[in-house]
């Protein structure tokens, strides 16, 4: 007979077999489909959702996941009936007709934000953002009802689990603490450095070239994996053929190249998690704000050191024809330029965190309906004045229009990025403690060090343990904002 | 209460939904996908197509298709009924086991084809086509059984409904009593005929722009479908959303552009489907053959006409410049130039048909059991010398591992591309019947004529009649070769 884990696991590999379907059809989505191919693909997908929903809560699972508790499992399977019931329990608190509303709303909404986003139309992306925001709320109830969490938390839990909003409070609190006043300084010292801008135009298919190049240096396996394009830059597809996006805008190469760097990260995670035993839930990437720690990892760790620099310099040159620009301190100097703006994804590494806490600060009223959706354009101008100064009334598109997290109906994700941005400075510290030479050595190419370490601490164990366990054991302590304090001093500072 | 019919309406509206993704990822497998990424896009397919053949062999639809034979229904929902029901009984006469066994056999198969083909590789082939072939035998013989057909009619039936191989007989019979002589004729009288052919190289991104004026000129809907590469032109996607595939030499611009202008005769009609019955059996495209008579409507009959070289000259000088080959006349005899060689899809008009009959020579017997695997060659090499006087010996390359069909499984498909070359002939006799003056119309650039008639009597009929009731209701009687013969002779003895 067939162990209750032996048909767990089967049941998983099913919906890993189907959610592989779902995946490419959502990079499709976003890098391939057009237009008129919109409703049939939402439909498609919200059945698919409906479906995978339905196999999570098939009522049989109950049972194996009680027998399997008892039966004698290897450290792993125990670590993978961990996650299982995990999937299992928040499936269970969402009926199937909220799971496939959700989809279904979300699709919708993120369609019609393409267009209207950059028609400035605030007016016509509200009646959709009202209904993601109702089902939004509806499932964190939901999920806050069944796993015991606040109605926000239940939600970021989904994103970074164990992560709570009380932990997010505190570090972004510590967070704000002293980043205002490093921000100044940074930007005092910066004030009348001399920093060249490469010089344009950049020919989409050479920008592309350039950053082929770039994956190839940072390790991504072309037989396992692409580069295309879509609106907003993304990683999808499956672990075992990774889909990365970038966008080309040929008046500033540095927005695809630094974009490409930072889903390359993500891609190499995934084209690392452990092959014998993808389909697993245990296989999976731990977490999104491990995930982020990965893509950061390399836009920001490895991607805007001066060593790194040295080595993109020559293939600006290769792909442009030599610029002043290239030179590799210029080309650090611009990497590193602290400027507050309007676009988060573009934004430098000092000020980006103060675009996740403004949208903190209105996704967790939102949920927990406190404010309304109408309420989010005085809230995000007032906040990007305070936070970062700057005037966004009226300006929707560069302003609370410019994300499409809220569209999609992903409330409590953007607290990942800068946990991410903190985690990855933690594994540079732990990198640095073990190799003392490790810019020497980037600065040679020999980027092995960093890959070696993310590979045996992070990428290999996928879902084993949890965030605070995995954080623990690759460097000594849970997360400790204090690193990224550090690397951004010595970064800005020194 | 809803009704029988309502609910087996609800039930294909899910399989059209679950068979989206299935579509999707498949164009984007032969379009896109890495080759690490084959193993789990075969296993995540194989595990969709056990999805949806469990769906249609519920054992609730026995019982909700005899209630809904009993109930009021329009004649479009009767027709969609009787759709529905061929489906059921086919699906029904096979195990699930066997479905996902010849999914992943043929997905195994074609991969490996890939590689095996360009390396000459029979022998590589061979264990693969011989499982392929085993169970595209088990599925005949149950098919067979279940539907009181003979094994090879039974696999065609799955591409052209009622077709039988004795009808097959019969037209191909009546063909080998006319071509070879008209294929002599043909060739006699080009002997002595002038023909400049394009100098090259032709860049891949220049075809691609043609390529792309070309669909325009011919219709295509470009926000309802793409233009990709893949190593075996094809049309796949779904109806709302079509994706066509071409491949580029640069040492040889017509075998783009003819491929091209075929693959949109495929788009159009999915693109013209009903689309309010979208989701539904009777919606779908009414058989390969017919299908294949919109592809070859437009390369063959619009296509290789004179009225239409005189559309493509000015584009092809616009996109590579002044030649001589790039004449009207020049290009109408380049490609009605009659010339036995290897590659099927690269053959002309008039020899076209032989590459069909040879595989249908041998497709037969094997599936009979007759033959096996191994004795393909020497029957393709017999075949090709006696029917086009061509020596494949120890070319399997370019002999019988040229096309994709057997390793993919599709036994059965070969008729349906001369049956397709017939019923174009046939549409256009009755398309010039109602428009003398339809080359005048076409050299004017006013394609029209031609795509009203194929809108009206082909596209938006979809699967509402036989193609034998199809075929009376649009042109006066059924299938008739005579009209491909009086073609052929009107173009290349005339």
């Amino acid at each position: 007979m067939m162990s209750a884990y032996d048909e767990l696991s089967a049941v998983w590999t099913r919906l890993h077999r189907l959610g592989h379907l779902q995946s490419i059809a959502s990079w499709d989505r976003a890098a391939m489909m057009p237009p008129k191919g919109s409703e049939a693909r939402a439909s498609a997908m919200a059945e698919m959702s409906a479906l995978l929903h339905r196999m999570r809560t098939d009522p049989r699972l109950a049972e194996l996941l009680a027998r399997a508790e008892d039966e004698a499992l290897a450290p792993m399977q125990r670590a993978n009936l961990v996650e299982m019931r995990r999937e299992w329990r928040s499936s269970n608190a969402l009926p199937e007709a909220l799971v496939e509303a959700s989809s279904l709303a979300a699709a919708r909404c993120e369609h019609a934000w393409r267009s209207q986003r950059p028609a400035n139309d605030w007016a016509g992306f509200m009646p959709n953002l009202r209904e993601v925001l109702r089902l939004a709320r509806e499932t964190a109830h939901r999920l806050s009802d069944q796993m015991g969490l606040a109605p926000y938390d239940a939600l970021m839990d989904q994103f970074e689990p164990g992560m709570t909003s009380a932990e997010v409070d505190r570090v972004f609190g510590d967070l704000q603490q002293w980043l205002p006043d490093l921000v100044r300084r940074a930007s005092a010292r910066q004030a009348d450095e001399a920093v060249e801008r490469p010089i344009g135009p950049f020919p989409k298919e050479t920008q592309r070239a350039l950053s082929l190049d770039v994956m190839h240096l940072l390790g991504f396996d072309f037989d396992a994996g692409r580069l295309d394009e879509s609106a907003h830059p993304f990683s999808g597809g499956v672990p075992e053929d990774t889909r990365l996006t970038t966008r080309y805008r040929d008046d500033d190469l540095m927005q695809s190249l630094m974009g490409t760097i930072h889903e390359t990260g993500h891609a190499r995670y995934e084209q690392n998690l452990p092959r014998e035993w993808l389909g697993q839930p245990v296989a999976y990437a731990r977490s999104m704000g491990i995930h982020e720690s990965q893509s950061l990892s390399f836009e920001m760790q490895l991607g805007r050191s001066r060593a790194f620099a040295g080595l993109l310099a020559p293939l600006l040159r290769k792909h442009f024809g030599a610029q002043g620009a290239f030179d590799a301190d210029n080309l650090h100097r611009l990497m590193t330029r602290v400027r507050p703006d309007f676009i988060r994804v573009d934004a430098d590494e000092l000020t980006y965190p103060a675009h996740v806490i403004l949208r903190y600060r209105i996704e967790r009223p939102l949920i927990e309906g406190a404010i309304e959706a109408d309420d989010i354009p005085v809230l995000w101008d007032e906040g990007m004045q305070s936070l970062l100064g700057i005037d966004t009334r009226g300006n929707y598109r560069d302003g609370c229009m410019q994300d499409v997290h809220w569209a999609a109906g992903a409330f409590g994700y953007f607290p990942c990025y800068t946990l991410g941005a903190m985690y990855a400075a933690q594994w540079f510290a732990a990198i640095r403690t073990r190799r003392h030479d490790l810019d020497a050595r980037v600065a040679q190419g020999d980027l092995a060090p960093v890959f070696d370490w993310l590979r045996e601490n992070i990428w290999t164990q996928a879902s084993r343990w949890s965030s605070h366990e995995l954080a623990t054991r690759a460097s000594g302590e849970a997360l400790n904002p204090l690193h990224f304090k550090r690397h951004l001093e010595a970064r800005y500072l020194a």
